[in-house]
């Protein structure tokens, strides 16, 4: 049946985007506290810009892509993760040219992957994530972990692990490449067919593999930790120190790689502990690109961020009994029975309620009293405005406290300024 | 080049999208008040929702969508409007057996329309739109337009102008269809290709026609409000009473037609009347549309809508010279100069700033003190710590306010206590 929803894609209904809202809020603060600001790129790209800049040696790039070709005949794709297109607007935009670098960056953006659409994995999903352009600080390695951190931490979340990592820069990076070289080469015939060509191009994704990871060659593998050099030691180390000074706490993996040549220096994630969170457990992986402008061919400007699946964080709510606070209870219900005019009266007093920022709302089904009370009770009405024939002749109204059960009668030409004092009162 | 976003496609960089965010907060706001909720419903959908939904006859369909298949073969369509989904995913998800009718919708979304770009025309387009479902009381025909005028006036616009015309109901319509095929029978020859195939389709958008619009026999065509019977009549006369009720001008117009079957009874427009504003004047329009759930395989359910674009919001908001206020201070610069123990600090009392919910930024470009007192001003710092290699001897910190220029010593321990006191008073 043609009519439901595409397979990996969900509506998100009423009740749940007041969760997803109260969620994106709160985001949206954290980044006006840290001073990161929003940008928002389309939806598609050109492939190309996948193609260089998530690498196209990866199963992003050769397997999950949706490209397809427009009317004028250009391969566009849609959007699979939010740093390439985010690189490809720096550059586009000029935005290395300003004087306030870094130019710190935040997204929130749908994303789309074709695979097995299984628990936490869709094929149109939706992600945030921040890129910080232009310091190659450590401090903003720091800060940008610290960001992703506070929002799960904020949003109540305890079960967390924060995995880092350095890649180092391209000599001790070139340095690891030849040391796995030479140890896994040995063994060569016994990987996967995958990683054997792995080892010609990119030998850093062998430890990526999941078919050959438990191959004991991957036990004794070389830790690019060993082949840091003297700069790149320094550069970890002092992050680590600002990630003590703000009593973050970490661990640090030598297996968290990220198989891209412009990726240097930092690597992290962040993985949900909580039991019965499933299989897939990160929540959030960033890194340092340092290389990443210059594939799009703006100049040398270092780069970190990371990207967070909201999905996976509304689940890991869930999954730690977090209830997220949402108001369903309408303030004022005006509930009008009577004649055409009552009803057009009725009509006006919930329009001026509203003109004020009160929220409002009236019977649309033709009810009668009776119905009318039992919607306000299922919309969970603060207070109901009662209006009928008598009330209009007497141009007034009846407001009732629906908890305390007050009531009052109100001229009809001051419902508006009344009903503020007794919301205010409420 | 590759590397420049998709033609027709722009990105929104931060001084924009502050400006955006602003624009739909104040459009969630309003729609709390209203008491709509918020549906969102995927980029893509199977080809057959819009040919369904918005018609195999209309431009859209026939010309401008995005459409392509997926790895497994499905036809999917990037969304070109709201409507048809937002009917597909009531349908899909039962919502029609709500309690609370109408189920009352709201969406925020990026459009596709494979059009030629051009100011206020763009290939990705972003939208707000409503849906109310399940009511056929002229009351929320009115409250619909009303939440339209109501969120264009309360950002500020003035040159508005609301256009409203009756459909009629299914026998109406079946009239004036018949009546306009009888007239402009004799002029088919005269008339375009597509107007002479719509003469026998959908004789209704023979009216909508550009290329007809100055053929003579369009000015005496008939109009559907001669045509409307007494229910229908009475229908249009009772939405216009509510809209007087409201104190809510409009202008009647016949010619206002949508070319859908489905589409009957109320059919608006709003257009901004701004000098300067351009060719397409047309800021949002919408309609009842009664038979559009049944095309879904829904039971029979009314519905009323209406999308906006929201560039064109921005646009007319540009126009008529309407400020965005938006927020571009910075409340607390840290400047830090001296040993690396004093950087620590100062990323230290950066985080804690933060975790209290205080805007915070520092240097991290390794600027010297008066490179770093430039980079506050630019970021219009509302206020400045100061710290260096005797204050943290000191333990202590200046706070400087950059307005007055009033400064003070503080407890390195007690920033963030001492600095909430200096904003609340400042």
């Amino acid at each position: 049946m043609a009519m439901k929803a595409p397979r990996g894609t969900v509506d998100i209904l009423p009740e749940d985007t007041a969760k997803w809202q109260y969620v994106e809020n709160k985001i949206k603060e954290i980044c006006e506290a840290y001073y990161y600001h929003e940008i928002r790129t389309p939806i598609f790209e050109h492939t190309e810009v996948f193609q260089r800049g998530v690498g196209d040696s990866t199963d992003i790039v050769q397997k999950e892509m949706y490209t397809f070709e427009d009317r004028g005949g250009r391969s566009l794709t849609l959007r699979p993760e939010g740093t390439a297109a985010v690189a490809r607007a720096f550059v586009e935009n000029k935005l290395f040219g300003s004087p306030n670098l870094p130019e710190k960056l935040y997204y929130f953006g749908s994303m789309f992957r074709y695979e097995r659409p299984q628990k936490g994995r869709m094929r149109q999903l939706n992600q945030f994530g921040v890129e910080a352009m232009g310091s190659e600080d450590p401090a903003i390695d720091a800060e940008v972990i610290d960001l992703a951190m506070h929002i799960y931490r904020s949003l109540g979340l305890k079960s967390l692990k924060l995995v880092i990592n350095s890649l180092g820069d391209k000599e001790s990076r070139q340095a690891h490449r030849d040391a796995l070289v030479t140890h896994f080469d040995p063994y060569r015939e016994e990987l996967c067919s995958d990683c054997q060509s792995r080892l010609d191009n990119n030998p850093l994704r062998v430890l990526d593999c999941k078919k050959d990871r438990d191959h004991p060659a991957m036990k004794t593998a070389p830790s690019i930790l060993t082949y840091l050099n003297e700069k790149s030691q320094a550069y970890f180390e002092q992050v680590k120190a600002y990630l003590d000074a703000m009593d973050i706490s970490y661990t640090v993996d030598p297996n968290l790689v990220r198989g891209l040549d412009y990726y240097n220096h930092t690597a992290f994630e962040i993985m949900s502990e909580a039991d019965g969170f499933g299989a897939i457990t990160t929540l959030a992986g960033g890194g340092r690109y340092d290389g990443l402008i210059n594939e799009f061919g703006g100049p040398n400007t270092p780069g970190i961020g990371f990207g967070m699946g909201l999905e996976r964080l509304l689940m890991a709510l869930q999954v730690e009994n977090i209830e997220i606070p949402v108001d369903t209870k309408l303030d004022c219900f005006v509930a009008g029975f009577g004649s055409e005019k009552v009803r057009t009266e009725a009509v006006k007093a919930v329009h001026q309620l509203r003109m004020a920022g009160i929220q409002a709302d009236t019977d649309y089904q033709h009810r009668k009293m009776k119905g009318q009370l039992k919607a306000a009770d299922r919309l969970k009405a603060r207070f109901v405005i009662f209006l009928g024939d008598d009330e209009l002749e007497k141009q007034i109204v009846t407001i009732k406290n629906m908890e305390s059960g007050d009531q009052k009668e109100v001229p009809m030409k001051d419902i508006v300024s009344e009903f503020k004092v007794l919301l205010e009162e409420s």
